[in-house]
């Protein structure tokens, strides 16, 4: 068997939402809300279900939802892009991911990534024959600064792959990172894979930047999004990914192999939703945001040192404070056998020096889902 | 970029689907039904997008889509699988073959490979760091012979790669070539990737035999399928990957970083549809039995060679004998231009020795789409 693959653990999210099932907790570790998502969103998909197109649609997509992406992220963020030739609809952002590493990385590239790492990206990097270079972030700023970038940077470096907003640690980057990295993949002539799925999910007006937008950036630059995040319909696994042609044609090339093509009836009701006025857009980050200061506060008030989340559907606690004596692995395993309450070990997010006293929740649940969960919690510290 | 996929062309199927739209022309190329599929099952995935679950389901697939797998194989083939841990769930076939490949091939490995050959399987083997062995499979009968299999298998054969009906001979192949193949699987310990599709659509009573039913083979195949081609929604992309454990463990690892999961309002629809009575099923054959028979007569009738189909939603001409002077790809480029119908040139499925004679048609269309085509191409020859 395929030893990049054959000794890998199952996700971290898959494992812990199986433990939170087998406990009967309340699961606040995996990413995903507890409501039914936008009830319009979903009309139009059953419509397209019942009435509209069930057959292979467009490789790339179907063209209205390609035309939907660009014009939302030209609205939104002033990046204009060419629905034919710059945008593709996936299956998924996992599926995004591994299009775009396996379209750019040959044998023996080096591919820096950033630790905490979304445990699809090395697998994939090394599946491509590719080498990792790991950055390590630390809490609780989770910063990239120009010293990691000149130690992992060389002649080698074929890519980066980034995440903005950044899971698990809930940072928004600011302008300053972001045109940091750009300074260093124009350098070295490397390709930015951006994993921006969060781009919507961000709190108290910090606005999220496109890596793309930034200058130099519009030729080298991979970005990925998901349908799934922007509209709390996770289950749905549609992804886009959006490039300059030279590299969407090659990404588009595995994409053929790899999925080949998307539900065109989500696909419809994705399109339908990008087209939402922006008070939606805004009314589900304040819905949100209402949420992790719930959760935020009653964790505080039950003595969890918080750390701020700027935006996706997570906050950290940081454990080391409380002098608990145990890991964040262990301190998860703990409370959903023991309170019933799952949460994710941000170490899991780390292959080499693991963090290993910080822990995520999923704040993107009812109140009432969130209020038991800090009532349990409340014995646990 | 990556060499494996940077020059590659884009799949013949979708190339030929953008001439047929150019062109105006009705599209008997890429395999898709022309009529909405069926409503029960396009309403079962409604009502679970509008009432149901939109989350993230379980990476493996929702449970009582892996139970109704089980019990469907163990129902029509009498092959039993345990739902838990031989059943995956995934993003359609293309996605299952990829997970598949990946998991088994390691670098070095050769992998046999039959021509036609889909074109999925060599990019995935290649990236897979394998060595593709190629088997030549002939019109008319394109049986696989013992004097082919002992050129190509050796002690570096790592897996075959199999397709049943296959895709676009419209072969069902009976159970003395499966025989044959377990044979030779056993004797060099290979595993054997069955894509197996096209299982439900026979014809004239011949039943599919998956190759995993055959003895000795239980251990050491990974059987895909495909709820698109069982129900005639192809844009759906829900496939499933049936394997011993050791197997599946390693094909679910690849799973999780390629695609991670499927839409569970889908997969919700196909449990259901998986559970209709034989009759459905039996049903479905007759009418696409019906539609192959009409388009079959009506080439015929206008003059073409056409080799019987006995399953899939193709049958092949062999252009041969008319004496035309021009490549199955020239005939396919000038027909969609000059008579508005598009069909695949079979020399697409090779990648050495084409066969450059035949043609493939797609007859899973309404009478009046078949009648219109058999109008237009009696001037085409
Ligand atoms: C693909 S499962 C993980 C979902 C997610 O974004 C998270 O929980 O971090
Ligand atoms: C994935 S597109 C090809 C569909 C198909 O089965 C065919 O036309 O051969």
């Amino acid at each position: 068997m395929n030893r990049v693959f054959a000794d890998l653990p199952v996700t971290v999210f898959e494992a812990m939402s199986q433990l939170a099932r087998d406990n009967n907790a309340i699961n606040l570790g995996q990413g995903f809300p507890d409501d039914p998502g936008p009830e319009d969103i979903r009309r139009a998909a059953a419509d397209a279900v019942l009435n509209g197109y069930n057959q292979y649609p467009s490789m790339m997509g179907i063209p209205e939802l390609r035309q939907a992406i660009a014009t939302h992220y030209g609205h939104w963020h002033g990046v204009n892009l060419d629905p034919m030739t710059e945008v593709m609809v996936t299956s998924g952002a996992t599926e995004a991911l591994a299009s775009a590493i396996l379209s750019v990385v040959s044998p023996g590239d080096e591919v820096i990534v950033f630790q905490p790492v979304y445990d699809s990206y090395l697998p994939i990097i090394r599946q491509a024959g590719g080498i990792p270079r790991l950055v390590r972030l630390e809490p609780p700023h989770w910063r990239v600064t120009e010293e990691a970038l000149r130690e992992v940077f060389n002649h080698k470096t074929k890519a980066i792959v980034f995440n903005n907003p950044l899971n698990p640690a809930a940072v928004v980057y600011p302008r300053e990172d972001l045109e940091l990295l750009a300074r260093f993949c124009q350098e070295y002539d490397a390709v930015a894979i951006c994993d921006e799925v969060w781009e919507h999910v961000t709190f108290d007006g910090l606005g999220h930047i496109p890596l793309i937008s930034i200058e130099g950036m519009r030729e080298r630059t991979i970005k990925i999004g998901s349908a799934g995040k922007i509209f709390s319909l996770t289950g749905w696994k549609v992804g886009f990914v959006c490039a300059a042609p030279p590299l969407l044609r090659v990404a588009a090339k595995v994409h053929q192999f790899l999925a080949f093509t998307t539900a065109p009836n989500l696909q419809v009701a994705v399109a339908y939703g990008l087209g939402k006025c922006d008070d939606y857009f805004l009314a589900m980050r304040k819905d949100l945001a209402r949420s992790r200061d719930r959760l935020a506060q009653g964790l505080a008030s039950i003595g969890f040192p918080v750390i701020k989340s700027q935006g996706t559907y997570f906050l950290t606690v940081d454990l080391a404070p409380l002098g608990l004596n145990e890991t964040d692995e262990a301190f998860c395993k703990r409370i959903v056998k023991d309170y019933k309450v799952a949460a994710i070990p941000v170490s899991a997010f780390y292959e080499e020096e693991p963090v290993t006293s910080v822990v995520r929740f999923c704040f993107a649940k009812n109140d009432q889902t969130l209020d038991t969960a800090l009532e349990r919690l409340s014995v646990a510290v």
